[in-house]
């Protein structure tokens, strides 16, 4: 699937934010952000199993799109970390949102822990 | 891309929401019901230009998946309108909490009606 797409489909806020993060990887490697993760090994070791190439493409677009941001954190040789910008971690309730929903309706879905829960976006 | 999977890929609620929901579609269709249409092509008249393919397929997974029931509205010819579940409803929060977030980020997106952001699933 290819996103963003190059112009909204609509004005429509909810249509809009899913040509962002309408797919199933972006809201998941927010929520690995927001529990601390930032590098790609990190990332990697998710226990959702993403592939390599589809984590690249997904951080590459989540830069692009002004969710994250792209950090050197060694010289040499170069390495980057991901880091979410305002806008990234603003996405945090709809997360908290789908927690809610998750362990109400989806069986056997984990609790999140009450401090990922309680957090708050700037 | 192919939704659900057949399995969820973590038990994380946020992952196995988005088995069932992350795609472009999905909850567009349930904004669309959640502000009362029900029909094919009710569903088709909408600005974002949803195919008729992608629709048909959306509609028989939020089926599958317990998000939508399919009800028959007229015997001769035999025609069916989709409505919610109280599944699908309770994913009202997400999509209030995708219109503030696409509202502060993403310019010109519309300010939804205060009955939709007000609005309460059971």
């Amino acid at each position: 699937m290819s996103l963003p797409t190059r112009q909204p489909r609509s004005g429509c806020p909810i249509a809009t934010t899913l040509d962002l993060v309408g797919d199933r990887w972006t809201l998941v490697i927010l929520r690995d952000m927001q529990t601390g993760k930032s590098k790609f090994s990190e990332f990697l070791s998710s226990p959702e199993g993403i592939a390599t190439n589809v984590l690249t493409n997904r951080l590459e677009k989540m830069v692009k799109t002004g969710l994250v941001r792209r950090k050197a954190y060694q010289k040499r040789p170069l390495r980057h970390e991901f880091l979410t910008t305002k806008k990234g971690q603003a996405l945090l309730p709809v997360l908290q949102e789908m927690c809610h929903w998750g362990n109400r309706f989806l069986p056997n879905t984990w609790v999140p822990p009450e401090s990922f829960m309680q957090a708050k976006a700037e």
